[in-house]
């Protein structure tokens, strides 16, 4: 590690356990095997040097954004010892063009501080998650992240204009072109979206901006199922045209489990009823968002899609609404071991794989209790699981694993995936790799190994080592 | 040829040179070579047959769409007789999912007939551009196509949901899902979306709906030059929120072009101006497009940045103006001979290139004439030049040949593309290369051996023949 302590300085390297141990656990509790060394470089050529040298030296890498990833993707692996390579110490935002709508900034910069620079100038950088006040950019864009305002504005992949990439080589790919068209040969920087860093280290990108919104109107609305709820869409993504900025289903045991975790909350309508949306329009020119809101409270009510509502009179009761949204997963956390899921359903879809997949739990697991919210606006559903509470917890992790199965195994028949927006990682390699067929197999092994023949580039993320698997008929 | 014969039926092969000759000019009367034969497939498993044989036979393919291309991609090659295989016999829309906006389609449906099927049923797909009645969806994947409307609904890249595509050795590629979050491994259709068909053929595709605007407003605005609509393009982004769909520069040689070409259209303002700005607004719901388009007028009045204008008051007069950009563009082919160019760059870079372009022209060639007019919304510049008329042929080729590599040179100075839409193909690979480093170069070559090692799908398109650059330190 001199390397890397002569390259990097005393701040660019943490070899105690001490210091290391944070770069362990991800967002979900799960934790990781301990690593050859934390590197922290402060700049692209810091990167390439330290790849290049772990490249020379056959040293396996696992870049780490803000470490809220729920997949076990940037932890550091058992089976041989792991460099982290962090990306923290890269923060800058590099350049802010306004006519251009866009901004340039380093991999590690955290969502919230880019989405707060961006918007005291006026724009807003649309992707909204839990994790934004930590993840990092470079962790969003490997891991093409979704959250609350895909229905709008696209999953990150739609947000990128321009990349920087150390390739697992060392090598550099500058493509931090600010333009938003651009059809000139392969488009490179696709590979990289999404492909959870096994292809190489996301160092910079320059990133889509959009006007601020002055205006914007929050509602939570009930319906009797989730059938209606999801007719309801429909019927939003029409007369609200394109300003619908997050369209969420929320069941009724949220609204509890959000109120049992922050007490201070309160039921946001006067009686309870089965499932609510939670909607918000925004815009930022001369449209009332009143008229149009109000307009669709008219017709669900007149359609009998919607049993009641309440649009926000005021910023401090949007954000109450939308604290039920934030707290309602803290209350899931209180519940201790249970299945977080993103399925991802055609939105025609994703109502009957709810009654389906309700029926299977109810089938194999009468005791254990779903928790189904998300961004059914873009069919994205969290089919959670909490299972039965008198259960160890060997019990319980045995009785999810079984449900998580069966689930997976209904995601095909509904033509749905696996993941809408959390990835592979490790921890769904094993039902992934079920759901591709051998054409797809081979090209995603293709060009991982045309990339990381040395495979050191996060290696058995997404796919397993290539040397796991010698004795596939394909290689 | 005969088991061609016997896969495709009569219908399904052409040989005859009578028969075969429209397969071999496109749209910008580029002619191809003579191919071995036209292959007429009927679905994607004899596309694949067809592709598994020449495979075989080591015959190289062309796919082939409605023949719109500007770049000569899709054009028989004469280096090695090709096999042109047109799309054109498989033009089915298979499946219109409304509660999930989207839709699938073969590949070798015409767009315009795909935007008529939606829109009956309420939807639009968004994607516009002048040879929509006559291109097809296949090649709108291949080229990642463009339009008008790129500012508010992005490229072809962004509409494509799910593809189906038949690889260069004849294995079928099925990612026809219809969802529209997606984050289970590497994204394999990004891949096959704007190369061109030298990956592979696209055989077919689900595709991203919006809902069918309810209304539409399209004014023409005029500026004193290029700078002043720029700005009035910031202002226009912001006031009309997410809801502009089209901002067109055109300068003021364009409107007598149009005139020129359709004498039944008429000057839009009383007085002729520098430049002008066609802009459309259009949304679906319960929005006041008119106060929204009058807001931005009194604004752009009084900051200056507009000079006159005028609001469609119909669908009539909305139509004219539309004309008036269609008929600009057989003005310009009744000079003969043209550089014809698709600049990208950053909005915020259009208005200098501009001034700096044509100054380059000017101070090289003072007879020719700018006409530079595009989708300036999206940084898109079609800056073409027209010749002095008094040249022959020859030296008007060498005049426009020698500013066309002028003005390329530029490009990079405002970290542009030579091609924002149009692609590389054959005719613009020489410039092409030049833009690109050894890093970007090598993995754009790998990506291709890798799929197709013998190089016989759309071979010397994107890039050259691996054949041709055996010396190259590289490979």
């Amino acid at each position: 590690m001199a390397f890397l302590q002569d390259t990097l300085g005393p701040k660019g390297v943490l070899t105690e356990k001490n210091d290391t141990a944070r770069y362990c656990i991800d967002w979900a509790g799960t934790t990781g095997a301990t690593p050859l060394a934390v590197a922290r470089p402060a700049n692209t050529e810091e990167v390439a040097a330290v790849v290049r040298y772990c490249h020379q030296a056959q040293i396996p890498i696992v870049p780490q954004g803000g470490g809220s990833g729920l997949v076990a993707g940037a932890l550091p692996d058992a089976q041989k010892a792991e460099l982290v390579l962090s990306l923290e110490r890269m923060q800058r935002i590099r350049h802010l063009d306004p006519l251009n709508f866009s901004v340039s900034v380093d991999a590690g910069c955290v969502l919230q501080t880019l989405k707060d620079a961006v918007e005291a100038e006026d724009f807003t950088f649309p992707l909204a998650l839990g994790a934004q006040g930590s993840c990092q950019i470079g962790g969003n864009i490997a891991t093409n992240a979704g959250g609350l305002n895909v229905l709008r504005y696209g999953m990150m992949r739609a947000l990128v204009l321009g990349i920087e990439v150390v390739l697992p080589d060392g090598r550099i790919l500058n493509d931090m072109k600010a333009l938003h068209k651009n059809n000139t040969g392969y488009d490179l920087k696709q590979w990289f979206i999404g492909a959870e860093g096994t292809l190489g280290i996301v160092t910079g990108a320059v990133l889509k901006l959009s006007p601020k919104p002055t205006s914007t109107r929050t509602a939570m609305m009930a319906c009797s199922d989730v059938t209606a709820a999801m007719r309801l869409y429909a019927q939003a993504r029409r007369s609200c045209c394109d300003l619908l900025s997050a369209f969420e289903l929320i069941p009724r045991r949220c609204i509890e489990l959000a109120i049992e975790a922050s007490p201070e909350l309160s039921d946001p309508l006067d009686t309870p009823y089965p499932v609510y949306v939670l909607m918000e329009l925004s815009a930022s020119g001369p449209v009332s968002l009143d008229s149009m809101i109000e307009g669709l409270f008219e017709a669900g009510l007149t359609d009998g899609l919607l049993l009641d509502g309440v649009l926000a009179s005021s910023d401090t009761q949007a954000n109450q609404l939308w604290m039920i949204r934030e707290a309602m997963l803290e209350g899931q956390q209180l519940h201790g071991l249970h299945l977080r899921t993103d399925i991802g359903l055609p939105i025609s879809a994703l109502s009957d794989f709810h009654q389906q997949a309700s029926a299977m739990v109810h089938a194999h697991s009468p005791e254990s209790e779903v928790i189904a919210y998300g961004h059914v606006g873009d069919g994205n559903l969290h089919f959670n699981i909490l299972p039965p509470p008198q259960l160890n917890e060997d019990e319980k992790a045995a009785v999810l694993h079984n449900l998580e199965m069966r689930l997976f195994a209904l995601v095909p028949q509904f033509n749905g995936s696996i993941s809408a927006e959390h990835g592979i990682g490790r921890l769904k390699q094993a039902p992934f790799l079920e759901t591709l067929d051998e054409t797809e197999r081979q090209l995603m092994q293709q060009l991982k190994l045309l990339l990381d023949p040395d495979e050191l580039m996060c290696p058995g993320r997404i796919l397993p080592r290539q040397s796991q698997r010698s004795s596939d008929s394909v290689f």
